[in-house]
């Protein structure tokens, strides 16, 4: 063990390599502090090429490594097991070209995504994908996860922006490249592997993100509809009178508008109408037209009897005020401990006949349960909370996990739309894929990994 | 063998197992009659599951199998080795369901893109890649080769149409599904192993595309331009002025223009100046205003001084008359044969240098030699043509081979940007990938297919 960290000592540093009490509490944990363990040391290593030497020696040394990025995932899917290597990301901070012609930017894995986010903007270009931890995720955790967010409607999953990445294997080699090109067909696309497996396949040390045109115009409505098919229709009418610019489209079932407007301080509906509320927001490239085009787009649905309420945001303070309703989700944990949350997916469709089943599952097996549901409808994308009262006794999460994913299963949902699998959904993977499927996933991990070195414990069993 | 034809007649049927002359020549050859083998047998089942049967069968037997879809590509990559069983999907033909509330197309793999694309129309949505082989090309090629085309950036390649596949394996195992979500973290995104991997995986049988609304308005624009910086200059203006409605951005170099509008009968240039030409579409969904926005947009590149010469198309006629000179290039096997063709990538900054390189070192090089320069600059794909009159001796192909990716190489450019590697690029594939790419796919060609009866000999040497 001593010659292992003195390799590692070597390749990163004295001062990078840290065990014991040394080692800050957050790299031993998860968000939840639901799975705490001490690793054998944090190493931190400054540049792709010290990654590269820190999987080496571990290699070489039979010895599991857990990757970290901004420790801001919600799955445990970056907590060390007893004994693991944790590797973090951090020091590999910085963007290292924008390319403006190509429409590229080139950034460091451990770069906190907002950095990211604003050496494209000065460059005046956008990279849309934007989530709550912006300040504290780091982009190689995105990528590592496949995050979603708030935009994905628009400009699609993280997968969607990374086109070309950097990846250390577990022996230590790294593959792939900087590539900026939007068409690449020369050969297998390996880029998809990295991508959303949670570091279990490679650790990503850099990438080429895809930018976009800044957005001239946002315009935000608040609508209220009577039910979740209205609620579809209303959402591709959009889309198709928007010319592809709806950029979100939230849904809050009752259970959840009726929660946090009564419950969480300061919170006032813009409408009054009872249903389904929707909060609809469009960017656009022209301040002039793209007003009337967005009061055209809501005036038809109206004609169609679709909307039974409707507001358009008249500032900016207006705009974020709905969007406060919306992110109000963030003050659950304090008023409503114990909870757990959920992040699925569903056909579109079927979204509404399955919060519904849902709803009257819990209520008639946890008869003082509290519920909420709301999400990225347009992404096929909803977060459902429950809550029971400690009044009730001891929070059953266990049989709450299988009321949930037991009615998802029949309507052939995924237990993770964005979060991943970590290590808290691991036993729900096979509820959204086949034996066939895991059998491949296993594959690939013996194939890619086949000392089990990295992050081990993690998506699969 | 007896025993091995005697299993796949009964797993299919006598009509569907074919053999000696009676095997269809385009079975046997590949579009330009370079590759020319006899398969032991043409199969062609009639389900998923047959496909299944037929590919559990081959392995037991140990006999490699060439998939076959619309046979449209222009790499080899599904020409079958002297001895394989080519497996055509043609009879897996048929659009399952469409799904307008999810926004979404279940096909199977042998159903041609145009029978998917009307079917899409006709329940008013678009699928929306599309190239000029659309009648013959099969949707299950269009997968296994990430077919690219006209609105890739609009829409993307074929893999963003992708939600969801199945696909047989080596051993005839079935693996994937019919996901309809446009989000889903649950574990490792295994679509990603087949789409472009030119069906040396796996074979897709099935999948769901994802559909997007049909456009309502498309304006049309020719315009000559100075330079490459000012093209690029122009493009990114109009995608920022245009709110992600650009859906073709065309370049044609004047050595592609003089061409065309001097040697094919009928072809007149909407514009008289000199310089790079550039066909700009966009499709938008309001009828009145997008005309004005887009007339707006090339107004602005007139003030800016970008643009030598601009025309809009002002009919249907008028528009199909821009593209019949952008698609001209269907006219040079006909009046240019020996040539050879290329379909490159590069970063879009790079592409003005790399053609003025290539032109310099192609005239050193072969002074006899005509060539042309055009393509999806806006995608960073650029097509490249050479010509030398049988007159001046046997055609130098492998020279000229050499010579044009010599110049990529130097430029970090893709010697597939759309067509993928087949048979055709294999000995250029190292141009384009690092030797630890390389590694890591033949790594996934042994896992998943150890035995090597998947399309053998193409992509991988």
């Amino acid at each position: 063990m001593t010659s292992l960290l003195d390799e590692l000592t070597q390749a990163v540093g004295p001062a990078h390599v840290l065990t014991g009490n040394a080692i800050p509490p957050q790299h031993c944990t998860d968000w939840f502090n639901a799975h705490t363990h001490q690793p054998l040391a944090l190493v931190r290593p400054g540049t792709p090429d010290e990654v590269a030497r820190v999987m080496a020696i571990c290699h070489r040394h039979g010895q599991p490594v857990t990757p970290q990025g901004g420790l801001t995932g919600l799955v445990a899917g970056a907590t060390p097991n007893e004994g693991d290597v944790a590797l973090s990301l951090a020091r590999l901070n910085g963007v290292e070209e924008i390319d403006t012609a190509a429409g590229t930017l080139t950034v460091l894995a451990g770069t906190p995504l907002q950095t990211a986010q604003e050496a494209a903007r000065a460059a005046g270009l956008l990279l849309a994908v934007d989530l709550g931890a912006r300040g504290s995720c780091q982009v190689g955790g995105n990528i590592a996860t496949n995050a979603g967010g708030n935009r994905v409607i628009r400009y699609g999953m993280f997968r969607d922006q990374v086109l070309g990445l950097e990846a250390v294997l577990a022996d230590g080699s790294v593959v792939g490249g900087l590539n900026k090109m939007l068409k690449n067909n020369a050969g297998y696309d390996l880029k998809h592997l990295f991508i959303g497996s949670e570091g279990t396949l490679g650790i990503v040390t850099r990438a080429v993100l895809r930018l976009h045109p800044l957005p001239q115009s946002c315009h935000t409505a608040w609508c209220t509809l009577p039910d979740h098919d209205t609620v579809v229709r209303f959402l591709r009418h959009a889309q198709a009178a928007l010319g592809g610019t709806v950029s979100a489209f939230e849904v809050m079932w009752p259970d959840f508008h009726e929660l946090v407007t009564t419950r969480v301080p300061d919170m006032r509906s813009p409408v009054a109408a009872q249903g389904l509320q929707v909060l609809i927001e469009m960017e656009g490239s022209d301040t002039e037209r793209d007003m009337p085009m967005f009061s055209a787009m809501l005036e038809a649905a109206f004609e169609q009897g679709w909307l039974l309420d409707a507001a358009i945001a008249q500032s900016l303070k207006e705009r974020e005020s709905f969007w406060r309703l919306r992110d109000a989700v963030s003050e659950f944990p304090l008023m409503w401990s114990p909870y757990c949350g959920y992040d699925v997916s569903l056909p579109i469709g079927d979204l509404g006949r399955f919060v519904d089943e849902l709803q009257a599952a819990l209520r008639a097996r946890f008869p003082h349960c509290e519920h909420v549901h709301f999400g990225h409808v347009g992404d096929s994308n909803i977060h459902v909370g429950v809550h029971v009262a400690a009044a009730h006794g001891p929070f059953p999460e266990a049989e709450i996990d299988a009321c949930v994913y037991g009615v998802l299963r029949r309507y052939g949902g995924s237990v993770s739309a964005e979060h991943g699998i970590g290590q808290h959904k691991k036993a729900y993977l096979g509820h959204s894929r086949t034996p066939q499927e895991l059998a491949l996933m296993h594959t690939l991990k013996r194939a890619l990994d086949p000392h089990k070195l990295l992050n081990p414990g993690k998506v699969l069993a």
